[in-house]
Formats: structure tokens, sequence, C-alpha cells
């Protein structure tokens, strides 16, 4: 029976390359593995799969009765609606631990690390399996993307080190440089409809009962907003309502000068400004130095709700 | 900061020796780490422990404000009860994944193995640290608890050549005879108070939102049950009442004939018998070629529950 390699939903470029480079290594050592995907592919990972020749993994949304190596989360928010009558087999990630249980042993391959992908270098290292030079390819891009080429605090020495083997292998010389020609393609938010925009990359949350949804976007220079913040904001609003969540927030972050601006919109802005120490003007704030939902976003909010 | 590196409540030999081997890792990885328990040391890991020369990991019932390392479980019912005041670092286990959750990001070894010690020899080899001889000793005691000899159905692989590679580098010839040895000491159970045994490796589920204890003994001969067996039955009875479990089975095992006998005391004896598709009768049945708690008890019971 063969198993099914999948990324959460609303999929990053760490949850596409990681069920391509988990599900090739898998083949290699004998267990049979198909990599799937749980939403569209961005533009950014588009770009990264056409560099390197491969095509998009199956779109594939419901896994009841299949088994399922999961990818890059272990909330079950992020996972397939019909996770519970999966056997999960696997799990690669490098987030907090969610609240994904299951009823039979499994393998667990969880880092504080910055990327998915520097663990699954790590299961090819364990395996002792050659990384083709196409699959070092996108794991690499991948790292690049999650660690915002080496300046997100999640970045470790780790994730550095494993970039420069990856390079090495790929035949990549500059890697910095195609990181740059990533976040480009990621920064042409021009023309793409709002609520896409808002989706791109967004992750719901249960905190404490209460569901929050943060999404990210990650550009060479807010500018690129200006003309479209305004739409954003509202958007953000019916999100929040269609999706009877507490609190939704979008964070449009400037690679270059590594900081967010907030765009809030919730049932009770003070549990957020507290949490962050902040004062929200017309529903936003701008969070010097934070470039990371994971390490920066999301622990205090947690921590706010604990605490409410 | 040190971190805390400690096993589930009810601490089995797993659960001793890999706090021991886990702190000391660490340590020498530049991690401070002190090595700690949640309850009594059992006669077999106290055994394990003179075979070797090691002292008991200190007593320590809270960690709020603590870091800690978790071994051997991912179940909040067999964690710390202040667990969630404390930042768990990371987890090796090898059951399935319970509803331990943290708020950050951590490290988690966990592998479909038959011990918890065996991912812990994994983890010396990926950071390159050599096992001294008497850590290998009580790591490969662990693991032949674990997997009863490599009779037990969780038995992989990786447990027997890990046991063989620990035994080489602890100098011990003949790790089988040294296993034997270990159920030997386990399998004196006369002269103990009635619910000391009960509770000597008892673990509590969460099923469904019905709490359900299962104790084990692991024996080289049932007949040294016939004298005590009906104080152990009376006397799971009043555990259940005690702890408001739904259910509480001790399960009796015959490592050399291969099965074990479980009582049962239930609100529902149905859905046991149901789970195992057995006639219970006078609240026990044999269970043929049942060693394993993890693989082959809790399983069937936690579909049953979920299915009821
Ligand atoms: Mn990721
Ligand atoms: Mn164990």
């Amino acid at each position: 029976m063969a198993m099914y390699v999948v990324g959460h939903k609303i999929p990053d470029s760490d949850s596409i390359c990681g069920a391509l480079a988990i599900a090739y290594l898998k083949n290699q050592i004998g267990e049979e593995a198909i990599p799937t995907r749980l939403g569209d592919v961005s533009p950014e990972t588009q770009f990264i799969l056409d560099k390197f020749g491969f095509t998009a993994p199956e779109l594939k949304m419901s896994y009841a009765g299949e088994e399922v190596y999961i990818v890059d989360h272990t909330e079950k928010t992020q996972a397939p609606d019909d996770i519970d009558e999966a056997t999960v087999v696997g799990v690669v990630d490098h987030h907090k631990l969610g609240d994904l249980t299951t009823s039979t042993p499994l393998e667990c391959w969880i880092r504080p690390v910055g990327c998915s992908n520097t663990i699954v270098k790590m299961m090819y290292d364990f395996y002792n399996v050659d990384i083709p030079p196409a699959y070092a390819g996108i794991m690499m891009c991948a790292i690049l993307s999650d660690t915002v080429i080496f300046k997100s605090p999640t970045c470790t020495t780790a994730d550095i080190k494993c970039v420069e083997a990856l390079a090495e292998i790929a035949g990549i010389e500059d890697y910095k440089a195609l990181g740059m020609e990533m976040f480009k393609v990621k920064s042409a938010v021009q023309g793409t409809p709002t609520r896409d925009l808002v989706m791109r990359d967004f992750k719901d949350f249960d905190m404490h009962g209460n569901l929050v949804g943060i999404g990210q976007l990650e550009v060479i220079d807010l500018s690129v907003f200006d003309e479209i913040k305004a739409d954003l904001a509202a958007d953000i609003i019916k999100l929040k309502e269609e999706g009877k969540r507490h609190s939704v927030m979008l964070l449009l972050t400037d690679i270059m000068k590594e900081g967010s601006l907030m765009l809030i919109a919730s049932d009770n802005e003070t549990i957020i400004a507290d949490a962050y120490g902040v004062t929200v003007e017309n529903n936003e704030v701008w969070l010097d130095g934070v470039l990371s939902r994971k390490k920066q976003v999301v622990p205090p909010l947690q921590d706010g709700f604990a605490n409410a």
C-alpha cells in the first residue's frame, strides 16, 4: 500500500518541495510513496518547480483509509479534513507540536530548525541515499524561502550548512542571487485578486478554543502594497466573519527592512496589542524586526490567549 | 538553564535508562541536562542500575517554569502534572502520538521501534558521541525489557542490531542470559503488596474521553500468580472506582508461553470483549500471543471506544 506524502493546506514551498523530496527518499528505501498537495501552488513554488524541471504533485484533498506522511505541520486545522480516518505513518516538521494524534506508533522527525527540508536532508543522510541535483535544488530553495535567505530569526546553523551542501549538489554557485530572484517573484502582487493574496500563505491556529487565522506576504519592498492595502484590510474583516474566526491578521513583511506591517481584524484587538506590547492604530501596527510568524507572531499570541 | 530529562509516571526501565542516557548525551554536546524520574524505581530497573553502577535519577514531580525533555511518552496523563507550565524542548518516544502540545518548536525523535533507547542510540550516532560502556549496558537492558528479549511483536530489526552493538560496547557476551536474569527479578512478585504490583507498570490512557488504566506484569511463569490473582482482581475494581476510570485492565503476561491473562474491571465489559473478539468469563480472558500493551492491547481498544 503506497503512502501519500502531503504538506499543509495552502501549501508553501516547504510543503511542496518537502513532499516531493520525502516521497523520492521513501521510494529509494523501498517504501512506495506518492507526493500530493492540499491546494494551489504559489507563484514562488511554481518558479522553483520550473527552475528544476518538476511538475507539481497531484492535488488530493481526501485521505480516509490511506497511509499518510505529514510534512511541515502537526496542527489539525492545517491537515487534510479527514486526517482522523487516515493512518499517519510519519511526520517531518519544524513547528511547535500541535494537536495531531495517532492510534499507532509512527516516525516523527521534528527539529527546531528553519525549514522542514533541512530535516529532510538529515533523513537522506541517515538512510545514506544520494540526493539527485534537481531534488537538492528544490530543497535548497525551500530553505531559502522559509529562512528568508537566512534573515529570519528561525534560521539556524543547520539550515545554512544544509543550503551550502545542497547548492553544491545542485550545482548552484550563487544561491543568494537565486533566493533574491525567488523573492522577486513573490513580490509581484499586482493584478492578483485580493482574496488570493490574503490566502496565499495563510494558516489557521486553535488558540485556547479561539480560531485565529494569520496570513503573511513577504516582499522586497512594502511599496507594492500602497494601492491595495485598503482592499486587503477590508478583506480580512470579511474572512474573519466568514470563518467565524476570533481574529485574522495579515503580515506584510518587508524582507529588506526586516519588519512586518500587521493588519488586524479582531473581536478583541487589545489581546493582540498586549501580546506584542504595541499600540494599534487604524487596525494596523509596524512590528520592527518581525519576520517569522512561527517564532515571533504565534507564540506571544498563544500565551496571550492562554492568560486571557 | 539546565533541562530536566524525564520519562513517564510509574517509570519503567526504558524511562529511567533513557533519561540517564539522554542527559549524558546532552551534557556531552554542551547542553546542560539533569535526569529525573516521576516515581519509584521498579525491582527490574534497580537490578539494571546496580549491575552497571548507577544510582537512580533524582525524584522530581514538579516542572513549572523549567525546560523539560520528555522520554517514552507523549500522553499528558503520563507526563508531569504541571507539564503545561513547563517548556518541552524535546521528545524521544516510540508510542502513538499523544495529546501533548507545545507553544514553541522542539525536537522530536519518534520512531516505530521497540524501545526509546534504540532511538537514543540513533541520537548518539547522529551527534557522533561515544557511548560509555556502563551507559551502553543500561540502554541495552532497557531494550531487552521493552522487547521482551526480542519476543514482542513491537521488536524491530533496528532494536536487535542496537542491542548487539550496545552489548559489544558494554562487554556483555551473553546478553540473552542477562535478559533472562532481569525477567527473573521481574517475576519475583511474592511478598509485594497487591497495590504495588498492580501499579508497577501501569499507564492511564484517554480513550475518546474515557479514562482507561492498563497495567502489565511480565513473568517467566504465570504460576507465581496462583495465590494472589484473586487479590489483584479485587484491587483493580477498587482502583477503577478510586480514579473514576471507565476501565482498569491488568495483563499477566507469560513471556515463555507468549500470551497474557487479562484481568478486567470495567463499566462496560462488552466494549473490551468486542475490541479483542473474545468471550470474557469471570472478568478475565487469556489472550494468546499478546505480549505488547502498546501494539496489541491499546490500539484495538482505542478503536473500540472511537466506534462505540
Ligand atoms: Mn516550513
Ligand atoms: Mn518504552
